[in-house]
């Protein structure tokens, strides 16, 4: 029997793949599960992206690979609005973010070669470094002080001769975490002397609060060559399942790079291009995002106000984004992921977080966390903390018992 | 400056790249052109598959990463029509055909593992073997014999160690060759020897002529660790643009793999699926199709009949698909197909082939000869095919006067 490659079986599963059929099974049970695992807005999306959407032409006809005109030219003037001048031969549409992140490190990376990440990171980043053949190197940043990036001496370390980039989710996802210019500023340093590529994941680009002002790796200056955007309007637009993402950058080389991969996929979905391209030239936007994040806003403040509440629970506030890393009062944040499933219940309620330990790459890191996602309406959100709450006090009890049991054996 | 990847710069770019910018300045200049270039049918795509397009849900939402179930289903249905029965879990959809073959490379090649393929073949693949870091290694056919495939020794002498699938285009895509019975069981014998896999690209499935069987590799007996299809409905319900395939296999740690690598980018196309599984559960289904091909199938035998006529051109008639790779009477046809957008033109209007020297993988092959696509009308075709007559008559003047001038000087 032949055997698959190595390489697909490092490819980790979902991290909530174990719980999805445990979630199945409750809800067969008529359980209600309040779903703060997984980033997917419950926002409608606005009804001028859907009528792009509607106005199919006769025949669904292969787009231009690197996406259609009009699609890169409202892309273009999305960018200006940020203070990000682009031409349109800097950017190439792709199917979703996690085809940009694929094609960046494609472009960037030789089999073995090596691309440094902070963690906690977004998961999926450990499969699209597999489908590069290439290694993550992670540098661990920590909830104690507040997520944010190393000293300088700590990254340098980790920089090896295989090493060619520097991968950056900004906003952070799952840490909420929203760099610093400053910060910026030095990672920009950093890959100029090393002469590395600074890879950054914007996807969340908007979701930004407190004021704070978003740092784009292409606005930071003399890092023309080393810069790569990638990103995504699943979440601004709440068109995750249109799949439409960006890579952009102003190194000719990286977007050859990136097109001759376009080419070899074809070309972008075309509903989700016409959908884009309406919405963004329609007079909804930017109103409709902007009224979208407003309401991400106030669920944060709720999050935030309700988790702290807690008795054991830890996090730091998020500053972007929609997610929250939560340090619990347990041991193992994967069993009582599945035992919210399997076990618990107030009134037929549930809820559904994903365990901490599938966002590091350092074995043993976040065992006691989850990363909880904020996109469900501040009521419903309310709901799941209450249920939350719950269940942390009687998982504690249970282990009380099951700890007394186990000592009079 | 940091380098891109040796990986990034031997992906090629699409064959007909350089003359795309030729082809542009053509039409500025109010040009007419015939595209034979290019396998995008002018066939509506079917009202039932917009109709499931235009039935968007309020939240365009992430689907679940192997396809909504209604689309899995819905194509459970489809192969059992012809006689493959699979389980929805051995059905994974994909973004196009071009997922799905690089999925299949990614789960049977690690770095330098080598999938030998039948040249001429889809350019493409030459970009989905580098993405997997995998070496093809050609297995030449030849218009002399009708690109049928060689003897069994030819083959078992292109497998070393390191040799992990084979990978088919049934119905071949640009030679039009569908393979037998006794060839895919050939082909079966070898893969079990030697313990590799099977990899059948069969997006034109559908497109068979003469009353000529296909033959799946998941119809082959005693096959279920070693197949693996892949597929696009892009042709067969003209809907290149909706980016829908599917990867199908028996093999559990296949389907695995898949799986995994479906999760780490996410989900396929909303709309996409919404239109496949509206029109395969409408009564126009297999209607719609079954007309679409029957015209191809007029048009297959428009364009063997006029080729014939043109002198010096030679080719094999196809058997499926909707191309034929043929033979010009020149030396250089990279050369001619420029010329073609540049120089020449009869009422304002010319053609535009693909060169086939992108379509092999030895140097030096296919300089002679173009893929034509027959995706046009067939009044257009005819006048098409008038073009290239006169195009030929031209070439040959210009060139015997340059050589000439040549021996003058």
């Amino acid at each position: 029997m032949p055997q698959i490659s190595a390489r697909a079986r490092r490819i980790p599963p979902s991290p909530i793949r174990k719980l999805v059929p445990l979630a199945d099974r409750a809800k067969r049970a008529g359980k209600k599960i309040y779903h703060l695992n997984i980033g997917q807005p419950d926002i409608p999306t606005p009804k001028e992206f859907l009528e792009g959407y509607y106005h199919a032409p006769e025949i669904l006809a292969y787009s231009p690979s690197p996406g259609y005109e009009e699609a890169r030219e409202a892309l273009v003037r999305y960018y200006r609005r940020f203070g990000i001048a682009l031409d349109k031969s800097q950017i190439i549409v792709t199917v979703g973010g996690s085809e940009a992140v694929t094609f960046a490190l494609l472009a960037v990376l030789d089999p073995g070669d090596e691309v440094i990440i902070p963690e906690p990171f977004y998961g999926p980043y450990n499969g699209y470094a597999e489908i590069a053949a290439g290694e993550i190197v992670p540098l661990t940043t920590r909830a104690a002080d507040g997520f944010r990036l190393p000293a300088r001496e700590e990254i340098e370390e980790r920089i090896t001769e295989r090493t060619r980039a520097i991968l950056i989710t900004n906003p952070g996802n799952p840490t909420g975490v929203v760099y610093s210019r400053a910060e910026l500023e030095e990672l920009s340093r950093i890959v100029r002397e090393h002469d590395l590529f600074l890879i950054s994941d914007e996807v969340y680009r908007e979701f930004i609060y407190d004021g704070l002002e978003h740092t784009s790796v292409l606005q930071l200056p003399d890092l023309e060559e080393q810069a790569i955007l990638v990103d995504s309007i699943s979440k601004r637009f709440s068109a995750c399942g249109a799949r439409i993402g960006a890579i952009a950058s102003r190194n000719e080389e990286v977007m050859g790079a990136a097109m001759r991969l376009a080419q070899t996929r074809l070309s972008p979905p075309t509903a989700g291009q016409l959908g884009l391209t309406c919405y963004l030239n329609s007079p909804a936007y930017p109103r409709k995002t902007e009224e979208m994040i407003a309401e991400f806003r106030a669920r944060r403040d709720l999050l935030y106000e309700e988790l702290r509440k807690i008795p054991g629970v830890r996090c730091v506030k998020p500053q972007g984004a929609f997610y929250v890393m939560a340090e619990l009062p347990l041991a193992d944040a994967e069993e009582f992921a599945a035992w919210l499933l399997t076990d618990f219940e107030r009134d037929g309620e549930t809820v559904m977080v994903a365990p901490g330990g599938g966002f590091y790459k350092t074995p043993g890191l976040g065992r006691n966390e989850v990363r909880i996602a904020y996109v469900l309406r501040r009521e419903d959100l309310k709901r799941a903390l209450w249920l939350l709450e719950e269940a942390l006090a009687e998982y504690a009890t249970v282990w009380a018992e099951r700890g007394e049991a186990a000592s009079r054996a």
